[in-house]
């Protein structure tokens, strides 16, 4: 499908008809989550398919009942982890070696930026100090802002598996079939659900099926784009 | 151009020819933008292209003498908002009505429930409480576990702005030309040089251009899906 057919083609659908997606379907459109761009390509992402019928009824439950929820062909969770940074980063320097070494700006980048992005130390002591030390170079020259806590970096994290969520509902749409993002949830219980622990970040719930025509509620409703876009 | 071509061929350019890019690819690119789903459909986004001069020179010093942002042809800052949300909804009430009126359950969402989520009172008085109520409520049955303050509602918003983003930066991969999205910025200084206030959030600057070869480091460079995609 064009580019701009599935971007114009793409709904939010809460209701879903009784037709199974097939795998591939699912399968091509995880492939395209996977590319998309992502913050310093540490490749955050976990990526749920819910298949067993007990985990599927308790993640309907999770999503407190939604219609989207309990007609959706496949339910899939899309998670950020706050700690894979340093198995992924192993993986990547890996790679660039093999393929012929990294250019030393790049190690720099990976060895010595990375962790001071990620680690936050004890009681977030290290953090403190970064939030200190940038605050007062800031005075001076232009610095980065964060991330100074974990709770900054989960937002970074949600932020960068957003635009893998994008993709594959982008995907899905090109191939014909609907998707509804949730937010209305309870993360807790789809932690339990899944076995996650703390260092896992539930993102989005994201229904898949074919969409029952009921499960639109009316014409798109976009406000005039003069409130949202500025040229300065 | 086909979806997953477009989807292909989006890379992170560092370096962009001198070359300009068209206003309409920009312009078809920031409707795709808008057409992203978001959360409540509240809209909370704001796009700023970038044109004057000294804006620019300012922009550039403000993403840290980033290659991407000093040779991009456009600049674009995209941001949420966290106070839009009353104004949207009216003009969405509005609209609603006058094509037909809203369903009540759509009615009482707007009126109660959105209001739920985005208002956290005088130094979070009313999102402390909400927290507890929801803490407790929890113990028993599903319920949304936030945001129960600015931070979280912040974060909110830059997942839904994010969905904006990446429909950008593939609706410009679609017309054939690259972006670089970007983390490495000041925001302070960046809500300085466009004149937001509290209620902006900074959540990606985009560079835009034609793609300089140079401006690839590499092969694209992706660690084994088996590490990201579960199925439970």
């Amino acid at each position: 499908m064009d580019f701009f057919d599935a971007v114009e083609s793409r709904r939010s659908v809460r209701k879903y008809l009784p037709e199974p997606v097939p795998r591939e379907v699912i399968d091509r459109a995880l492939s395209a989550a996977l590319l998309a761009p992502n913050s310093s390509n540490l490749q955050p992402w976990e990526i749920f398919l819910v298949s067993s019928p007990e985990k599927r009824g308790a993640m309907v439950t999770a999503c407190l009942d939604q219609t989207a929820a309990a007609t959706a062909a496949e339910l899939l969770v899309f998670t950020a982890r706050t700690d894979t940074w340093r198995r992924n980063r192993a993986y990547l320097l890996k790679a660039l070696q093999e393929s012929g070494g990294a250019p030393d700006m790049i190690l720099k980048y990976y060895n010595e930026i990375v962790p001071l992005m990620y680690a936050h130390g004890w009681l977030n002591a290290l953090g403190w100090l970064k939030k200190i030390v940038f605050s007062i170079v800031g005075i001076f020259r232009p610095v980065p802002r964060g991330p100074f806590s974990n709770a900054e970096v989960k937002s970074v994290l949600s932020k960068t598996v957003a635009l893998a969520c994008q993709n594959f509902m982008l995907a899905i749409a090109a191939q014909g079939y609907a998707t509804c993002p949730m937010e209305g949830f309870d993360p807790c219980r789809v932690k339990k659900i899944l076995g996650l622990g703390r260092k896992s970040i539930v993102v989005m719930v994201i229904a898949v099926g074919r969409a029952n025509p009921e499960g639109i509620y009316g014409p798109r409703l976009r406000l005039d784009p003069e409130l949202f876009l500025f040229e300065v």
